[in-house]
């Protein structure tokens, strides 16, 4: 195994460990081979052996991998044995949407709770997780030890709640609002624009 | 101008253009240098430069580009100025969220509406978008020629959806869904996994 994997492989590793998840309970009991893995995703086995190899010793000529194996080799390589604990601000249906969704147990991630300014939602709960006041951020992030959050509040107050954030503590932060948000040194910022995606999907160019 | 872009300044002009979109009114309508959004998002200006010029002739020495004008040559290089017509299938939370967003309109798509299996929900309309029975989804992007489709289904569903998509004529899905979809020749699918990406965020190797 080889720690110093490349960037390409390491894009590649999620989609590989998605696609293993993705199958019937049946066949995640049984072998799989890197052929059958890139003839399912369309890519060249060559490469799928190789980006395999860099993070798992499990894998035996003519039988291929044992699935389950190769699942926690692949997701220990990335982290998804952590536990780490994640808030959400801003509880529209975005955001309400996070917290209902299960899927993330999977990669280690706990969707703590959620932050809100609107006084109808405070106090509520959403699929068991309390949404908490917004002003509450600093002092439960701190208590707490989280750094991870996801921002899906409306597109004129990421920017505050981006700073909010990171006097939190919060040193990775998922934007789902469409605007450009600007973190001191030491937050890395992910800005997910769903509507850029869509354009790349669709009217891709080149 | 020049068409023959790499893969790597097209990555980077929807980041450029969202910066831009994010700027304050006023800002937008002065003058912004490719020195100025190097330093804002943290890029090398050369670069940023070079970038910028493949796309618009609009940069002078010492002046910089005229905000608007630049946004709009991004914007119609990446095809932003195009008017296409998207179905959301799935109206829990997330997909909700998509008929409400409005901000796709800025990147040339209407999402002109939703389809879900509860009859709770069929008939009944989303900021001003209705509503239909899946079993409509054929029929009804057959008969408006729409290519586009956004899946926000449980996992369990979505694999049906996608073929339902494929068959009505869609020919790019954007999959919210945490599965591997397998999709026929013709027809592009970006899967979208929230977990991953927060994954490789917080938690990037190498």
């Amino acid at each position: 195994m080889n720690k110093n994997i490349t960037s390409q492989t390491l894009a590649r590793l999620p989609v590989y460990f998605n696609y293993l998840r993705s199958l019937p309970e049946e066949r995640k009991k049984g072998n799989i081979s890197a052929t059958a893995i890139a003839e399912a995703l369309g890519l060249n086995d060559v490469q799928v052996r190789k980006d395999l190899a860099s993070v798992s010793s499990g894998g035996r000529p003519k039988v291929g991998y044992i699935t389950s194996e190769l699942m926690s080799d692949i997701g220990r390589f990335l982290g998804f044995e952590n536990h780490d604990s994640v808030v959400v601000a801003g509880m529209g249906n975005f955001g309400r949407a996070m917290l209902e969704y299960n899927g993330f147990e999977a990669y280690g991630f706990d969707i703590v709770c959620g932050f809100d300014c609107n006084s109808e939602r405070v106090g509520s709960s959403i699929n068991g997780k309390p949404v908490r006041h917004i002003d509450e951020l600093e002092s439960f992030c701190k208590s707490s030890g989280i750094h991870i959050g996801i921002i899906t509040v409306p597109e004129a107050a990421a920017q505050e709640v981006c700073d909010r954030m990171a006097k939190a503590g919060i040193r990775f932060i998922l934007n789902f609002a469409a605007v450009y948000l600007s973190a001191p040194k030491g937050v890395a910022v992910h800005n997910e624009n769903i509507s850029l995606t869509l354009a790349m999907l669709a009217r891709r160019k080149g």
